[in-house]
């Protein structure tokens, strides 16, 4: 996980620079440059937890001398007042880092937190809770570790790792038909083929096509019970289009495999979390 | 503006490369490469403007060739259905921007939007809404320009550019007094103090201290009006904690010449856009 | 395409770095600042010409006022004397492009021209002819495009955009059966899922536990057409290791899908060509 | 030599991007994050080893956690079978390197091998091998010190480290005199001036004017011979063009100083080698 | 202070860069590769040291292995012939990094003896002496180090820390008061504003329009003295203009706050030092 | 010479950086976004012009709407008050670049200044003043530049450039001919081999050992004879260490080649220049 872990460390990088610029100059003008303290980073309401880790690298990459100890692994349920994480070392150092930790966890935490509500939501059906690729710039990958801890599944991480042909493509390409053998001569052999469907007679032709997974978008339950029907023993089928947590239980319902969710990382919630330090 | 411009150019590069990867297999597999499309990017519900020329930009990046038509300045109404951007070009260029584009947009939009009703709730106060630095990695610039848009101000833009005493920088130094003296001494002759407050003695005490800035932290509306008394002609006051569209304007009503909001930044809700393009 | 294209200008950038450090001292003692030069690069033996306008790039990149007319596209046979590229401007800045214009180019042909030896091998078969990631580091983006020049189609271009289950993967997870499993549960449902096999009994097992592909490593023509003959219907099948232009044929004539050569990248030899000049 | 190290670092550092993207999904699904494994790259060919530390620098950029044993230091002839670097660690990390290093490996140990040739070839002669600037983009460093350890000399490393007037320098300065005094006159005093000659005629006139040394381009025996004579005490002599293994001996006996091939680079054949792993 | 700290090893590795290029060609010709060596660098004439750890930096950026003690704190003064830094290690690596960690040292300790005897003139008056922004590009962090190191006080870092309103600004905007007044309309409200002023009508104009900071610029003794007295309790008053070490009580006697001294950094002498180093 | 540009563009890019941080917050709040102005850099006090056209880059790379007229190529002699650059244009993007354009052309018109003096000094004599590896970080190009522009030559400019032998290299190696004798050996064929000599003794050894250049350390006028002696007709001279522009004529009648003078770039005062600029 070398590159992941790369990308991690210069976004880190990035956002300390970001927000600090050529340093803390409050810190520098009021605290001692050899002043210590510690503090614990709460949950101020219940939460799933999700980038302590995340956070922790934060605080090291400013200064490895400050020690943190995690006190709640990605995936856990924290009530309100629990600790996250346990923070000791520099003063100066540790108020650097503070902001940039804080913006990461709280975020983390708020997409983890919500993606459990829809997984508990579709609880005892074979659907599984996706994400998209609607995330700010620079935080695809921490937002899809989110969703993951929430219980979630990934849809594509880049345009690059997965075919996906949506209703600009057939438009353009003339036909769903069409669009899927173009797909099927000129891409790689190891990837599969997926094709948006608005209607059921897209869902036909589009299985005719040889097409192995079927994206439903914005389909009633009636329409997505009956293209899963289609579907069924030769394409994958996932819904997409409008989901919230009053409906995701009925189109689960309605027998897709998948069901994908933008406001899962698109309008996130932070999570109310704060650092309370302490001076000995 | 270079700077800022070349930071966002930056962003908008860095955000193109995590969205595409080596490079969009399924546009290449399906559409031909000298394909054109036009498409509009439409406000899907009333919202005030801001980003359109950013996500101009990064179709510009993605491809010279887009033509790209600006249908809404920063910080104008749109109503639902109405027109953002008009966009003709090449099709695979397009859709290869398209993702980065909207998120991009969405975002802004979304902040520009919450901004105004905050601004509008404290409308015929001398209040100011601000925002903080609790903005996702990357995204401090764009954020904070949304939040203008929408008619609010800018607080610190990086830790850097102001001197502002918090809870802990007292407790280390050992009291208001102190450490107000310590800023006054070593930092820049350029640069105001300010100071938080959470009680209405560590108010008196920084007025003694001489800061120039109390920033008022979780004080109920009667306390901020006791300590907008104190400071006035002495230093301006600015309240935060708590802040809510329901609250907003009691608070502002306190005398208080700036209110700093957290969510406006930390907790988005996306703009409901989309891109709907046709082809000719 | 953007980031390919991107990618390849960062490529020339740092190739050109590479091969001029600080400047070409001889061409700036010898040679006026005005110097004008034209010349050709032609091929010194017959070849399937490919890079040409990737040349072209190396030469505008080092100055836009070099104007270069290409006389090849990408695929077509050369004969030896053929002019491939004509070029024409200020003489130390083509100096100062020339080798590492002529590297690549030399390279590019090279792969293209040995590639089509090997489809024209196995014209009239099913049988594709592949690549493998043994490309020089930097040069996976040109070697794979001159292998579909030379009308070869691309294995992966990374580890990320193919699951391809070796011998070391089997035997960490413990078998055939179970490797293809835990692919199958946590892998993205856009993926096919491909297992090397190099005995029959695995090719059965692989094809039990649902593999989509079949690697079929150093099997003897007659173990290649029992894989087929099994896998028929139910997965593709490719075959690798020890592929020569001597054997290609034969096994083509097992009926493989695709025949993987690593040789295509890895043991180049450059095309055998010049930039002749000459002054006015 | 620390910049060379630091430009070997970061070739490593981007041939692993451009080899993993954003990770091994192959890997990821199918082997646990814990699991170990060790194994030995062996030789399968007899071969002069070159840059077996070099693979193991690639092994530890992706874990340094991962510990390697080198078997062969530069310039060693291996038989085939024989081991090259034993490797032991994390499962996943090792095989996210593996290509990477398996590539570097690989066409050093082929250029080294070549290189040896050709210096047995001349064997007792004064005559050194050389290499030239016919190297792919990124590989200068590596390529070159492959030719050292298979026993030839570097040639200039870029366009900043020698005076080489060639043709094109002479036809644009009118002449070989004119362009030796001009490159006299500006050219560090710290710097020979050499001049590529293809006849005789260009031989006397470069010695008239001073040159340093001479690189005989193309030349027969015999020619070669005669220039030689006529350097004697004067000028170093160097024969180019057309240098194969089967014509060295012939051109060294002729007395020049050095013999650069461009074929010990442009045109390698990788070694045959490979990693065989075993899980314990 | 991590970003300060940052971007000196960034101009570190870059002034490594670009003094070695590929390398210490002669050294590498010359000493064998494990030879070690040890040595001293010495002041030879009187000075203020300054950047001794910063010496020691590029030592150990070249090579962790070199040891490095330092023999003088910032800001101690040391007589013609004593210890700078004491160092020991690999000789190769010692002597690719002399150059750079000469340039460096010689330098800080220049500026810092120069601000020292401006310092030292102005003893007893409340004036302090202040830099400037004419530095040498990628030398604003250093210079200003060794400022303060000597005695002195930073002004602005960058043009985003500090509000300085010079006189351009005042024409463009047309005038003293409505300048001032759009500073404090749309500045940030955590920062003060200053401007320059020629006259003294200016100087009263600026009071009235509530600036901050006054930047008195090449007033004579007595204008000074009279803007001093209007200024007195409603803002800090600074001289900037022709000052010299002849000139400089004078200034300081007018009871200015601040003086700015640009020659501090414009118009260096290199301190002198040398590496005096032994071999056992 | 692309890539000398291409480090000087990456130069000022770093330059302004570290000038502007986010933004120039005076302007942004004074100067309206469209304001233009005018205006010229002169000289205030008679100098040699060096860097006109590198300070012109600086304001377009800022904003290539500004229009730069040049009125003194380099090397020209300019009177006090003459005109170096005209600029017109935006006003905060003239502002914004007009410290870093400054500071850059102050010290190049200064070292150039310089040098011509020196040049002047040594008129009749066969004598090249030439320059040191003493610059500041990041200035090697220009400032070497800026004494070619006064008359001057340039020494190394890296180490990777040339083979100089100092005395460490004579002490490690154990003798001045074994250093001479091993630089013979193993560095490229195309560079001379120049050693440091402190005494008559080491020249005398130097010569035998087949030195191509003699640099002749701290010695007096009647050594630098002696040495100038021995050395005719087999080897270069150089003087080094201790010159002023006092010394340097009798050093130069001794009738060394080169005179290197560390002073030139270690030792700068910026020349007296300013921008006059006016609104319309």
């Amino acid at each position: 996980m070398k590159s992941d872990t790369t990308a991690f460390l210069t976004l880190v990088e990035a956002a300390l620079a970001e927000d600090i610029g050529r340093g803390d100059i409050t810190s520098e003008a009021v605290i001692p440059a050899d002043a210590e303290m510690k503090g614990f980073i709460h949950a101020r309401e219940p939460l799933v937890a999700c980038g302590v880790a995340h956070a922790a690298q934060v605080f090291y990459q400013v200064d490895p001398g400050i020690s943190c100890i995690s006190h709640a692994v990605d995936g856990i349920s924290v009530a309100a007042g629990g600790p996250l994480l346990e923070i000791a070392g520099n003063a100066r150092s540790i108020l650097l880092a503070e902001r940039t930790a804080l913006n990461l966890l709280a975020r983390m935490c708020g997409i983890a937190t919500l993606t459990r509500r829809y997984v508990e939501a579709v609880g005892g059906t074979q659907a599984r809770i996706c994400d998209t690729r609607k995330t700010p710039a620079m935080h695809r990958a921490t937002d899809k570790h989110a969703v993951v801890t929430g219980g979630g599944c990934n849809h594509r991480m880049r345009l690059d790792d997965g075919i996906l042909i949506k209703d600009n493509h057939i438009a353009i390409a003339g036909g769903v038909s069409e669009a899927v053998k173009r797909a099927r001569d000129s891409a790689s052999h190891l990837m599969r083929v997926s094709v948006e469907c608005d209607t059921l007679e897209q869902v036909k032709e589009a299985l005719e096509a040889g097409a192995d997974v079927l994206l439903l978008d914005n389909m009633t339950p009636d329409m997505l019970s009956e293209a899963v029907k289609f579907a069924s023993g030769r394409a994958l089928t996932e819904a997409s289009g409008g989901v919230t947590l009053e409906n995701v239980r009925t189109i689960a319902e309605t027998g897709v495999h998948y069901i994908s969710v933008g406001a899962l990382t698109h309008s996130v919630r932070a999570a109310d979390i704060g650092l309370d330090a302490y001076v000995e």
